[in-house]
């Protein structure tokens, strides 16, 4: 079976009250990172369909603070599915009261393995990228495999071919 | 202005841990009212782009358990707009994991008042409903709102008169 | 058995603290009707001396903000029994810290249900006010049970006795 | 001006949730040592009328763990006032749903003090117990206070004669 | 066997965020109680081995605020042990963010017991203090536990016979 | 100025209580990443003497989940440090109650930048390396520099010299 990004597509709105923030008075980062986590699974389990559990954290970019009040919207989307694993793209948006403009506050990458009810890893649907943006992030997403298997220590830089390539 | 109830929409899509359940192992009652207030503030402030505060909670009905581990989403939208006062409607579906259904587990109405920085109600756009459920939910409203101003003694049942033709 | 409402009385007296309130200082709505939920299940707990679910919140107002610091006392009591629901009224007030006067914060209305183990509702024992308010709580449960199941479409306008007498 | 313990009582009633267990499924410790704390704080604050601060926790026993479900009420009052502190003695007690029966789970002694804005310790009205319980608690706080003087290196214990008293 | 208070300690350095505050913005009491008791209760498991309960909180003084935004260091060892109890002494420091320099801000005792699976108290291996402080910690502990079977009514005043000595 | 390593050194000791754990009953990934992220934060304040604040997290790999009940040790350190940046290393370890056993349950990456009051980035201390592995985690700090630069769009992969030769 095939799916398409937009299917595992998981919209989390909310706002940030003062108990969630640092002493800055702005949204506290790990908080940030707890809720980000929290809509990938829920992007992953609707792809697979399986129980799912964190794998990595392959990639977070921290490029604006969220102040106390903002409204957060985290959007998330399956951008690659391996065997069992699946890249997840979250994109995290503030938006300004009066004008309603968004801005891009930060950006995340997860991976999520599905199992089955003994922990065992099982098959995930292949996905078909439809947009721009998501077939730039599906071709991406080898690349950071390799990356993910190196920095682990679970491949050689040698055997990274889709990554050398890059530096070519 | 006029604006439509789609545009304030609001998602929060969120799973349930075991930190946020009651001793039956489901979706603690108090905390799904603070999630749903959370949504509504967001719907009433995209509808108004001012601050907005909690009014009332009209009604919240309970129809169905939230086990641990579900996916629950939460979609409030502005159902109609008075002077500084804004109806807020809101449907919580949990979803299947496997099956991808999704199931209504319940509904509520909640009222918000928009303000200016000092906390004095300021004026908000009208809205035109457009589908037949945004326009079923806008015809209540008027009826809502007056009980719950008989609810609270503000108003007396014989001026109600929306109210009065519903029983007779 | 028949029982009175100060029988089930629950008091639920704490304090406000930074990670509780809202962007404005004042106690997040969401925390207070949680904790509002906690006092209401108990006084039905008290009453019953079953397991309790919520089913409905029928009516909150929010008539006073709470700011960081306050005493907020929470008061709930059984007003109504039913077969196997019970309604709850439940007043909040404030404490003034210099003269120890009440301000009234806010007031709701919640039906709880009593169930025995697999989930399926048991009797509840019958409740006879004694104060003028509980004899007015006590009077007007029958049209707020009425209005639920008309909000909820499991009655008929022209069914609803009780309340069409209020109109007319 | 003098005042009696019941002037300050207390009662902070409330359950316990998934989230406020130990991995044993009881009452978190230290959750309670919280809840504890915001009882006695209000008690304080009610003898005196001025901004109080935790000085000190006497002892805490726990002689009986509290499982999820439970209803825990927290009873709290001034025991004895000194010149700016206050002894706090503080009741937890847990009831049976089906006998309603109550059962002391723990029992503990805070200390708090008064002070104004700038953090400077403010005198408090004296108290008079009245039961034989309050003129229990009310004769052993001087022994306490000097115990909890001796332990902080703040006195000698030669000239603690209350407690020496109590050795000889 | 015979183990040292070194083996047990357990470090808990966190920072306070605004969510952990009281209302004049220094870390909530009850929530250091808490993170004291967490870290106290991990020493008791990694001198003994076992599950271990808290038994009581002999003494913790309050000597310094601890305002937001803190790098509080929780250092817990194990001071003395009885037949299945244990005494643990718990110093907690803020360090400056310029300096580096600590500051203790306050200090605290706790009692654990050690259990099996079924809550029945089993033996603990004995310790030895090495250094000064420990070694006056230890030969304290003695005193401090007749102390709390006084407070909690389980042994006479007269038969404490070390507690006795030191009034005398 | 040179530092070494160690002088950053931070360990984040806890337990696992069921309120932080996700439905399989392990410790929550987004709890764990908020943990690592406090302790990251810290390791970065002793380094720099500066405020912190999170620039992005590297890597994260969770290789063994972690049951409730469980002893987590998190220890951070400053592996390298560049202008205003640093680099975090955080290594989290499970320990076995019975035999002591350290086991790894995952690793994290995270960086840091040291910025004055008004926010602008500020220049923090070199570090020298000492034992092996601080060396080889060192050595390895500038191509994960690169490699984030590449991810976030801010450098192209022909000007990465370091990790070119990672894949020649």
């Amino acid at each position: 079976m095939v799916k398409s990004p937009k299917e595992s597509l998981t919209i989390l709105t909310d706002i940030v009250l003062p108990g969630e923030t640092n002493p800055l008075g702005n949204l506290f980062g790990g908080e940030l990172l707890a809720r980000m986590d929290r809509a990938c699974s829920i992007a992953a389990r609707r792809h697979s369909r399986q129980i799912v559990v964190t794998a990595s954290v392959n990639h977070v970019a921290f490029s604006r603070a969220v102040p106390v009040g903002s409204v957060v919207s985290i959007e998330a989307k399956v951008s690659r599915a391996f065997n069992s694993s699946m890249e997840i793209y979250v994109d995290v948006w503030i938006e300004d009261r009066e004008s309603q403009d968004k801005t891009k506050a930060n950006e995340g990458i997860y991976t999520f393995v599905a199992v089955d009810n003994t922990g065992k890893p099982v098959t995930v649907p292949k996905i078909v990228p439809e947009t721009d943006l998501e077939k730039e992030r599906y071709n991406g997403a080898l690349r950071r495999k390799q990356l993910s298997l190196i920095l682990s220590g679970k491949m050689k830089p040698s055997e990274a071919t889709e990554l050398k390539a890059l530096f070519q």
